[in-house]
């Protein structure tokens, strides 16, 4: 039976600036990735987050960024390989604090905006990330792009990966994404966004701009940021429960 | 045999911003408590420190302040008991993050300037605190000034505590320090500062402005900002090395 | 003809957070409150509001803070009045850099949140602020509570000052505002909040929880954080205007 | 007569973290490129260091960076350019509160770290930030590396500019710096730097790695962060001064 895993970012507020769909999307998902201070997220929004996930049971995941709150983690720095491990060291410690205290345990880690991004493309930025979270718990499962550096970072460190496939992003022959500078990166129809995830996760296959390409799908990324967002992720709930796929958190069926 | 612990607050640069006398110091205690990032540390400082400490043998521990970075931490804030307990169970985790990716373990939580300041004397404050360690790992032992509200509250939430005393500071009858308003608050001469010293650890009883009181000292405050203060500290291991005073991490005696 | 300024916070957004209100209110008010990047407010967000407000023709305003942005600068500080001056001379001078590069005019400054409440009641941080605006420019006038240290020290320091009453709190019989930690705080009947705002604009009188006590009213506190507070701002608007209020910067008739 | 203005970066310190050479290094220089609160200096450390380049008689220009103060702003960010001419804009401003509210008026506008060294190659980030500058004041003088993007867009937009040199950094045949990756990229020979210095003031020449080029030196950078750099700027002023080269603020003789 198909299996795939449901995530998305959670707990992007910070101090009296907070978000309200988090609560609507955790029904949806199996995999909460919880900002951890530096691009978004406060101590007081990280509790609430970490707890609001245990009670929906959903599995929760650090998502740690760049330090750059006034960009919201999505602006490229220049950071050393080394940095980028002590940044993400900190944060998974700074978010298992709280997932500690309310006695639940963290299943994954996703690097964030930026720093995710930069990393898909740069063996040596995603091995320091992937040794990061490696150092502080190698049971930790890596989220990464699909076909990306990422993703082979993990396994090579000796992590578990999970490759992150998207619904509303079109991919390109390479197996990944196409660039948001160029026309058709993102895929706007719904029925459209649909059929590339069922074609995802039953085949394992995508049909890139140019043509159909083997691609891994582990978790699909969820928005919740509006409304739209949360009516696709509910259409892509449901699409995925009629053809029969358990949707189930990563730590449930990655090895 | 006496036994006691000599405490010291390292890890307190950040980013360019570096002190030098951290190394200079290590010889000469057993427990560090390392800042957290809010108040001084950054992920680079805490990961250099937190391995400075495990090369020296000496004993890990969090030193979790206000988000004053500015004021470095020594400015109250009306924060509440609940922002306490997250801000602590952040920093914590945070440089547990670094301690767990080094293969080490942390000892203990000794909040600092302001926040060490304000829950000596504010209960809800304190349990707050102590809860959130207590929480993140019910092992590690809290450090809080001797009599006060800290220990107190360590106590009562089920921590193991160690009751930190001044070598320079003087003491009220209520067991208290002198606050630094006042003119004779401080001890600078070395001879006095050794002599009250041994009195607290031989005696357990510190001779206030007032009268010779009963005080209980796990574990002295030792200064490494400067040269003085440097002295100082050699100057305290020295004696209590002489009188067979057992210098040793906290983990190891306190029960 | 009785004359009023009606004044609300602005810009109060950072980064990715934005509120969408800021537009809705500015038809109906006539002094906009900006923050300046401590407690709220970046670079991009003080641009666009100063744009906003040159744009309806309201007058601009500084809204300096403490540096607590998780907080919104709510959080009491215990700041120097040394420090307060120079936050507040930072903050001025850094909203007075896009004011002057889109070629207008600074009109006055609002102490925000936790300054604002701590400076009307302890006189020596009013006057640091104070004299921190007339350094900065002596032009400026000074915007503070009615009947506070706050008031009081711009007019010592040669401000011109404006009064600024609310139209949603009690008074109590000091001329002050009843602590929102007691029961009977807040007004939130609209029509008993208009004739609060009718009787202190025409007669300078305010009922306070005992009685009728006199009230300089320049201007008006106006909130637009929801729909409710709108509501309120237009009602207010509405009921000036039929009283034949004269609406106007303060600029144009404080002297 | 040639006439050369000497600069320095100062007030870099951050609350509780402040270096002490400020003081040593203003006797040897003519102006002052003051931090503004994003890289590095709080209100406090610009207030003081404001006061103390008007009493050393030395011309103050605002020194913005890029708001990474763990890295000190010498990490590359991908800002747009508009993001880029609103920090310029909010840090001039700053800065320009301290420089009112003592009475003074500032001179120049100095880029720092990979804010300017993006902007020297990069010319619609230079375009942005010379605007800014205009914007906020079109009297101020634009320092900038010479020969680069950064000149030639103050000069596009209008401003006055000062040509920016180096002594202890070697030039490539375009007139540009060598990078720190490549070998020869430091000049530590205090001899060659004072040649090189002598040179290029009084020929308006360099020898380039490669040959002798034309250089236009209004400014040089001197540093001043520790005791090797405090003795080379002497060595820089006595040659000059026996040179008869006159050593004065950029405002004195920049058209």
């Amino acid at each position: 039976m198909p299996t795939i895993d449901l995530n998305c970012d959670m707990g992007e507020g910070f101090g009296a600036y907070q978000t309200t769909t988090d609560k609507e999307i955790l029904p949806y998902i199996t995999s909460a990735n919880i900002a951890c201070g530096f691009h978004a997220g406060d101590p007081a929004t990280m509790q609430r987050t970490v707890e609001l996930a245990l009670e929906n049971d959903v599995a929760i995941g650090a998502h740690p960024g760049f330090q750059d709150l006034v960009g919201f983690g999505r602006r490229n720095m220049a950071v050393t390989p080394k940095e980028a491990y002590q940044l993400v060291v900190y944060q998974i410690g700074a978010l298992d604090g709280f997932v500690k205290a309310v006695g639940g345990k963290m299943q994954h880690v996703k690097p964030h905006g930026a720093l995710y991004n930069m990393a898909a493309k740069d063996s040596s930025l995603a091995e320091a990330i992937a040794e990061a979270v490696y150092h502080v718990n190698p049971e930790l499962i890596f989220f990464g792009l699909a076909n990306s550096a990422l993703v082979e970072a993990g396994k090579r460190i000796g992590l578990r990966t999970a490759s992150e496939v998207f619904s509303d992003r079109t991919y390109q022959a390479d197996g990944l994404l196409t660039s948001r500078m160029v026309e058709n990166a993102l895929i706007t129809d719904q029925r459209q966004a649909i059929r590339q995830v069922m074609q995802m996760v039953l085949n394992q296959r995508v049909l890139s701009t140019e043509k159909l390409i083997p691609i891994n799908a582990d978790t699909i990324c969820i928005h919740g940021d509006n409304s739209t967002a949360i009516a696709l992720a509910k259409a892509i709930h449901r699409a995925l429960k009629e053809a029969n796929v358990e949707i189930k958190k990563a730590g449930r069926f990655i090895s």
